[in-house]
This record gives structure tokens, C-alpha cells and sequence, in this order.
């Protein structure tokens, strides 16, 4: 006879029935008269009872191992003593789909390089961890709303390039058939030459690839970013609109599904962020930041993380919000390709987004115009051989646009306040770590 | 003063208005006494008549190219003898926002390897084109629409690994920090983890790599994937049933909103699958295949191309479905993580999915024991150090689980009946093409 699977969370609607539960046995209490085996699967735990015989369930029973896959049989009992839900399973038949082996590699105590060894067991056994991929489905899911409610198409833009075009420093190489290939930092010229396709509103999430040797805990090798470009924008306010509101909307929703959750697995309240978000030009976020003693002998152009953080905690404490765009970074710190002010030259029309204290976005306005972006292209040292299909793209009438990239992992970092993007990223790729 | 904005197919409703409509200068009549130019933006073309006046907007009209991007305000004016619409535009500014240098490099008659060269300027000049990005747009929302509602995960798994491990031939490998790291032929392995940690449904689209050097209308080497991984599965039919179901809902979404552009613009009727879809195992498919000629040395053991085109037509002709499920292939042909069945080793329970002839889904439920799992793999001549990280995974309590691998590019092709998938694919890469 097949009994129903039912997930541990809607047990209480089958006492007195016969159900099957399937999961991973979470702990064994082997007692000398009764057997304990607590039960988890994705929606809880159940604790399952049983009495001793000396019958085939209790040999089965005390030959399991913590964090076998199995389906135990059995009938749903009111059991007002027990902490899971005051329900019991009286078993009438274990089933081990898949048995573990002892010990474990991995147990509450083991430090963070061996968990990402093991990181099936660390997220399997980590409701905070399950939590997390749930919590990246939805934010994915609301960023895709508001894009396509803007009538945003889904691009996939080639990873494999024919030149290391972007910087030339911190590309992966690759032997492609006899000769090299490059795995693209970002889809930024690929974007860019959709937008020059005629698609109004570009919209991409996937894998960006760095080869830069940085060990923060900000930093990998691979990461998951989330591309937008939009065309015919008047300036690249219409970018930090749109990127607002798009954020806005996704957090609304991870708010709305998982904010109970959260705050209970990772001790975060999500706050849901008003619209416009702040903005502060360099030039005034610097001032700030120098009043309170930030870069005493004065020669950063660019806000370090101490600055990010200290920029941020400014902003938190004037306006009570988590978010600021800082715009208008000087053009020696910024690509060839971002458009420059026709009144002040040395800016660029770009920003940064700032979430308490952490860069999670670089966006702006791109330059469109052919003649001007080869003369930004040469001022930077940049041949224009190497990157002469992008520059294509614009002498056949490229509109005006910009836009941005942000980092899925950093995002999921500050909204559920973990200490390092290896915690934000299922399999985790750095200088070190190519493995699992 | 600013005029609003107003895409083209709204100009009806702006007649006596004023307006502002950007776009590109789709084409040029310039006679004596009148200046036609033809706009095309995202939504439709537009009539601009001027009649010349000496004046300077005469001048700026007889300076624009073809391709340039405008921003044309005028009065919108009935004009019935206008094929565009029964309008026209008589305008008072004409800005151009980026120029077309002249002559354009492609033009109707050029061959699809030049089209490829300038494949920004092709999509953007071919409706056809740009509706192809909107299907994919929707197809992929249809998908994720069906995975989301049955509770699957959004899952970003590694690029970059750090063995060649999936077969080792037809890999891609690249420099990594002084070692070698390799590119994914599929998330294939990591999906798997993903079910080893605990995720109940995992669903990826996202870049795969081929290092093959294939040059068939079919094969490019890198496209994007769509994947689906499944724990807990009773066997292979659960998968084939989840598969069937998330096309079926798919395709519906893409008729229901594209499906007159389609049948206009690749006089394709969209039809949209009932479900379940037609299975055979391949001994059916072969038997079917050689009553009617095929393969007379009775050799083959895998259906060629031709194969898959003659059992797809034999199925439409019985059935009127457009797809079928070949199940059941030999293990000969099938990768060594494929679950065999239990009264049949010969034989793996696995399946491809056969789309109007084209193969467009492999899939299979997958050997979760342990001990099998490295017997298969040492049958396969694979020694398990390289793939001891996936192996690992089967240790501690895997549960049993299938899943299945589209192409996306292939699905697109098929839909709406493109020669190849160079066709369906914003940028393609092959053995010899890298760029743009």
C-alpha cells in the first residue's frame, strides 16, 4: 500500500493517518527502552517514536546514521510532551535511500574553509543556509518583475571574447581552438552592443569571471551579476531611477515572503527602502568624509571601504536610510566609456550604490558618441585594435544610454547581514578555491 | 519646451499634437520640392514630410543617413494617403543623436557570416529579430513562472572547476593562478550538489561550454542551458512529467503573447503542446525507424540526426505531436551517473527529448548510491580522483534524484523554425567565431 508524502509542516492535518515523510535524519537518541530518530526535511523537523521489540524496525532503527536520506512510515500521534509541533510518528516501515557514512566531515564546531569543502552538508544542515537560496529566488524573481514590467528583455551575452578588451589586466585566458579566448569581466560591451541592436531595455543575470588575487571577504574569482542598460535616457539619473525602484520592488517582496525568517535566522530586520534613494556627488561625499578626519593628508580620489562605510553611516544616521548613490566620480577612476559632463570634463556622469556601507553597484551614463569615445578610449592608453568591434557599435547610430551592474552575492551579504560573500554564494570560487 | 515622448504606435492617439518620437532613420526619399524620411523605433514606423523651404531643417534632413539615431519632434497630422499608419509627422525639430556613417556594412543581400560580423545592425534592422529576443524573453518567464509555482530554487553554480571532470574530453581549459581551472559543460555536477544540500527543486539558465569543433546548424560553443534537478523523484517519469508540463506552460505563454508576430514575421503557427507528451523507448524508436529504412546494417546504437528527424515524423503523422520522449537508452551511450534499471543493466532510465526532430532535452534520474555510482564510473574507464568532490556527495545521505538539460537556443530554433541556431542566439561562438 502507498501512503501519501507529506512534508513535516502539514503533519498536524494527518493524525491518526498513515503517512510517509522523507528526509534526513537530523539527530538519534537510542534509549534502552524507546528509540528517538528526529526527522528534517526542507519544511521542519518530526520526531519519530518507537518502542523497542526486538523486531526488524529496531535493528533498522539503530543501524541509522545522522544525515542518511530516508522514508519512514508510520502513523501520526498526538504527543503533547514532544517540543516538534507535539506530534510523534509511530513507524511501520524505514526505508534508507541513502545512508550516511560516520562520522561526518563537517559538525557545529568545524571552521569556515572545511564547511566550504563540505558545502552540500553545511547547507543542508543549516536552515539559515536553505533560508539564503530561497531568500536569491525571490530577490531574483522581483528584480525580473520590475524589469519586464519596463518592458526589459532577458539577454545572454557571450562569456567567451575574442580580446581581452575591457582592461586587459585581471582576465581568465583560455586556449580556444589554436588560439586564445577570454572570459568577459562583465556583459558590459556585449549590452552595449544589444542596446545598439535596437533593444530598449537590456536586462542579464549571470556569471561575470575576475582574476584579480584579492582574499576580502567581498571578493571571488566568479560571481553572479545582475546587468541592466537602458537606451534613450535623457542622463544617468534615469539609471539611478530605475535601479531604485527595481531594488525598491525586490526587497519589497523578500520583505513580504521572507522577513519573519529572517529575522529569525539571521537576527535582520529588511527594511524596504523609500524612493529616490539619497545621492551625494564625490565632491560632497568627500567633504563629509573629511570633516570627520577620513584621509588626513587629502589624496584619495576614491572612497576606500573605511570611506564606503563611513559615507554610509553618515547617510544612515542624517536620513535613517541604508542606501546612497554617489555620483559623479572623477574620470581617473572611472572606464573610457562612461560619458563626462560637457561643463566639467575631469567628472564622469557615473555612480556607485552604496548599501550600509558596502559597494553593491557601478553604474552610468555611457558615451555613445563614436569621435569622442575613441579620443576617451586613447587618453586611457587603450589601442584601438583590440576593441574595435565595440567601437563599431557606434558609428552606425548608437542611441543615447547607460547603465548599471550589481553584484547578486554583495546584495545578499548586506541584506541578510553575513560576514563574507563565501556565505552568500552556494560554491564559493576564489584565488584559493576552485573546489568543491 | 519639451514635447512628451510617444512611442510610434501610440501617435494615433497625439493627432494635432506636438510630439517628440526617436528612433532610427529607416530610410530616405529626398525629392525635389518634398524631404520624406522614414522612423523605426521599437514599436512601428513613421512618415516625417517636409516640404523644402530653404530653411535649415531642410539641410539637417539632407545631411541625415540611413541608421542614424533621431529625435524628431512635430505635429502629428492625419494623412490618408500614408501607408505607415494613415499619419504623418511635420516637424519642427530634428536632432540627431548619433550619426550612421555611409555606406552601412550590410545590407539585404548580405550573407549570414557578414550578418554575423555586424550583428548589432542586423537585429536591429529585422522586426523578426527583435521579436526573436522578445520570445526568448517570455519563453524563459514561462519557464521560471512553472518552476517558481513548484516550489524550485534559482541555483548560480560555479563556471570554473577545478578538474575536467565531466568527460575531460571537449573542455575548455584556462590559466588559473598558476594551475589550470576548466569551464563547465553543464552545471551538471553542481545541480547534483545542490540536491545533496538539501534543495528540493533546483532551476539554473545560465551559460555551458562545448569545446567541440562542431560547424552543424545545431551546435555552438557556448550557449545557454536551462536546467532542472529534482530530489526525492519516484524515478525518470517524475522528470519527463515536470518537463512536459513546464514546455506545455511555456509555449502557452508564448502564443498567448506572440503568436500573430510569429505566424508575421516567421510565418510560423505557434502550437501549443497538450500534455503527456508521446514517449517510445528507443528500442520502439528504433524498430519504428528500421521498418522504414533506417540504418540497414542495423548497427547504430544512438539515433543520428536523421534518425531523430524520421521518428519525430512518424510520431506527428500517428499522433499530431510535435514532440516525443525517447527513453530507455543503452549505457553504452549514456554517461556513467545514469541509473540503470534494476531487471535491465543494459539499459539506462534516461531520456532525450525530440522537438519537431530536433533533440532539445537530455535527461535522466540519476545514480544516488554510492557504491554504484563508482562501479559505473569505473566501467566508464574513469578513475575517481578527479571527480572525488562529486563522488562525495553520494556519501552522506544523497536522496534519490533526476533532472534534465534544454538548450535554449535550440528551443528558440525550433519554435520559430530558424535554419540555425547562429539565428537564435544574439552572439554566436564557434570553432571559428569569436567575435564580436
Amino acid at each position: 500500500m502507498i501512503h501519501s508524502r507529506v512534508p513535516v509542516s502539514d503533519l498536524r492535518e494527518h493524525v491518526g493517518r498513515t503517512v510517509s515523510v522523507r528526509g534526513w535524519v537530523n539527530a538519534l537518541r537510542l534509549q534502552r527502552a524507546m528509540q528517538f530518530v528526529i526527522v528534517r526535511d526542507g519544511s521542519g523537523m518530526v520526531q519519530v517514536t518507537h518502542k523497542r521489540d526486538g523486531g526488524p524496525l529496531e535493528a533498522r532503527l539503530e543501524a541509522l546514521t545522522p544525515e542518511s536520506a530516508v522514508r519512514i512510515t508510520g502513523r501520526v500521534v498526538e504527543a503533547a510532551q514532544v517540543k516538534l509541533g507535539g506530534l510523534e510518528i509511530v513507524p511501520e516501515a524505514v526505508e534508507v535511500l541513502n545512508p550516511a557514512a560516520t562520522p561526518l566531515p563537517i559538525d557545529d564546531h568545524t571552521g569556515p574553509e572545511q564547511r566550504l569543502d563540505w558545502r552540500f552538508l553545511d547547507v543542508r544542515r543549516r536552515p539559515a543556509a536553505q533560508l539564503l537560496f530561497a531568500v536569491q529566488t525571490t530577490l531574483e524573481q522581483g528584480l525580473r518583475e520590475y524589469a519586464y514590467a519596463q518592458g526589459a528583455t532577458e539577454m545572454h551575452t557571450p562569456k567567451l571574447m575574442g580580446t581581452a578588451s575591457e582592461s586587459g589586466a585581471e582576465v581568465f585566458e583560455l586556449g580556444y581552438f589554436g588560439r586564445s579566448a577570454y572570459l568577459a569581466q562583465s556583459p558590459q560591451f556585449f549590452k552595449q552592443m544589444a542596446i545598439a541592436a535596437g533593444i530598449d531595455k537590456v536586462f542579464e543575470i549571470g556569471p561575470v569571471f575576475r582574476a584579480e588575487p584579492s582574499f576580502t571577504s567581498r571578493h571571488a574569482t566568479e560571481f553572479t551579476g545582475v546587468d541592466v542598460e537602458l537606451a534613450w535616457i535623457d542622463g544617468v539619473e534615469d539609471v539611478m531611477a530605475f535601479e531604485e525602484r527595481m531594488l525598491a520592488h525586490a526587497i519589497a517582496k523578500v520583505a513580504d515572503r521572507h522577513g519573519a525568517g529572517i529575522a529569525e535566522h539571521f537576527g535582520v530586520q529588511v527594511t524596504v527602502p523609500t524612493t529616490p534613494f539619497p545621492r551625494l556627488t564625490m565632491a560632497e561625499a568627500q567633504e563629509i568624509l573629511r570633516k570627520g578626519g577620513w584621509d588626513p593628508e587629502g589624496v584619495k580620489e576614491d572612497l576606500d571601504p573605511e570611506g564606503e562605510r563611513a559615507v554610509s553611516a553618515h547617510i544612515r544616521e542624517a536620513t535613517g536610510h541604508q542606501f546612497v548613490f554617489i555620483t559623479h566620480y572623477p574620470v581617473g577612476i572611472r572606464p573610457f566609456y562612461h560619458m563626462r559632463p560637457a561643463d566639467d570634463p575631469g567628472l564622469t556622469l557615473s555612480f556607485d550604490l552604496l548599501w550600509n556601507g558596502l559597494e553593491v553597484t557601478t553604474g552610468a551614463q555611457r558615451e555613445h558618441r563614436y569621435d569622442i569615445l575613441l579620443r576617451q578610449a586613447a587618453e586611457k592608453g587603450l589601442s584601438p585594435e583590440p576593441i574595435r568591434d565595440y567601437l563599431n557599435a557606434f558609428r552606425y547610430g548608437c542611441p543615447p544610454h547607460g547603465g548599471l551592474g550589481m553584484g547578486l552575492g554583495r546584495m545578499l551579504m548586506v541584506l541578510l547581514g553575513l560576514p563574507s560573500i563565501r556565505e552568500a554564494t552556494f560554491l564559493f570560487r576564489g584565488p584559493n578555491r576552485l573546489t568543491p
